[in-house]
């Protein structure tokens, strides 16, 4: 039997390895490396600089964390930014919520969102409607230029090592501010509390430019072992205080208007890292 | 430099490797291999036939999950019996509660014991108290010998296979339910949703015995990646109905009484698994 595996290497003394029955794409962009493999274990997974981004099997964790928390703490969403998520997971649960009438995809790679449209359609055909406006473009500089215009705003990136490296700075975190409304609600995903080093930082830039914002968890088989956090920050609206009603629609397989306040309910030694 | 990695295969298609510093103790007991290792990145871990067991890193996550949740579901635990955990983290965190009296930890491998005591003090200093009971024979033995004697029993075994084969089978299980007092309080762990074959059985199982069930989870870095789950099996006492208060005095690094009620909130699709 042939024995292929892919390995990621978590951190230097760390890395987790997928056994793999094809590789069905690979090609260097200008920005990254991108592959898309089919796994036993993960069904189709797309990997940037070897680096698992999602996977067919467990795409739903993430996707459904980054985007139903933010989407349920506004009360009315309409129109949405994407900076990253090329691959099409946070858009297809965004346009769930009805109330939503535009999102704004900013994707610097667009050969993620061609691979994406090709080998991974059950996460990426949510590209094709009609509210999707796709710009490849670079979404530090376009955040630069947007005033008062989105009620979300949501940061579906890589960790802080190549195209994404300023995505987790104070500045940056500003601009996302500005361009949100008075009652806008941001996230971001921040790493792994255990293992990213860049977790603490990202979140308390962000604790100071929102009035009201705190990390969340959740647990994905294919990022780096333990917790994942995302980092919520709102202008106006509590993050718990939500209309479990508007979910009465929507079909989820992770998220439920339980998880959503169980996910900001920190074990203690989360708690004590941000102090 | 030296390059020696430990590699757990977690499935058939999905191995960890985690780097080692060096190996501190191997030997094959009359059950199973014990090795213990140095790991930059776990600090001590204790391995049972090549699965890591507990890490001074992270053996807290584990533990205090395993314990805390049954000992705050009981009002005044006073006798308790723990079925494995020869590594002492379990004994360690019942300790803690000034209402526990005695424990009698059964643990079917001396030298796991033994081995912990010498190599893993921080973990296992507990087993020393004038409080605990060690036993080295069968648990599934022992417990059809005991009767309405226990406030808590807390199954910390290894998954299925090897000496823990049958502590997940409904038979063992009626006998825990009638070796516990009539308010008695049950926890086993019952492995990965995402992963472990066992656990959709295991958890029903319990829930077929116990008149008050439901699994909770955690993540803990060193398991098969994802949630871990537990399930607790309750005589009389609701599941989520605990006193702060008796955690004002007891020192964690991951439960809170918050964490108790958000533990129980599982995502959609595990309830749907369960169903």
């Amino acid at each position: 039997m042939l024995d292929f595996w892919f390995t990621e290497h978590h951190t230097d003394n760390y890395k987790v390895s997928w056994r793999m029955d094809k590789i069905l794409h690979f090609e260097k962009s200008p920005f990254q490396e991108i592959a898309v493999v089919e796994s036993p274990e993960l069904g189709r997974a797309l990997l940037l600089d070897n680096i698992v981004q999602t996977t067919t099997k467990f795409e739903f964790i993430y996707h459904e964390t980054i985007v139903h928390i933010p989407l349920m703490i506004h009360p009315e969403p309409k129109r949405v930014m994407v900076v990253g998520g090329g691959d099409g997971g946070a858009v297809k649960e965004i346009l769930k919520h009805p109330s939503v009438e535009t999102v704004d995809l900013i994707e610097i790679d667009e050969r993620v969102i061609e691979v994406s449209k090709k080998w991974l359609p059950e996460i990426s055909h949510a590209l094709r409607s009609d509210k999707v406006n796709i710009m490849t473009i670079d979404g530090l500089k376009h955040m630069k230029q947007c005033s008062s215009q989105y009620d979300i705003i949501i940061v579906d990136c890589t960790d802080p090592s190549g195209p994404s490296m300023d995505l987790f700075s104070k500045d940056f975190y500003r601009d996302v501010y500005n361009a949100l409304k008075d009652d806008g609600v941001f996230v971001s995903q921040t790493g792994s509390p255990s293992f990213s080093t860049h977790f603490k930082q990202a979140v308390q830039n962000i604790m100071e430019v929102f009035p009201l914002a705190k990390p969340y968890l959740t647990c994905e088989p294919t990022y780096i072992a333990g917790f994942w956090s995302f980092t919520v920050g709102s202008k106006k609206y509590q993050l718990d205080n939500i209309n479990p009603e508007r979910m009465f629609n929507i079909e989820t397989k992770y998220y439920t208007p339980d998880i959503h306040k169980a996910a900001f309910v920190l074990p203690k030694y989360i708690e004590q890292l941000l102090k």
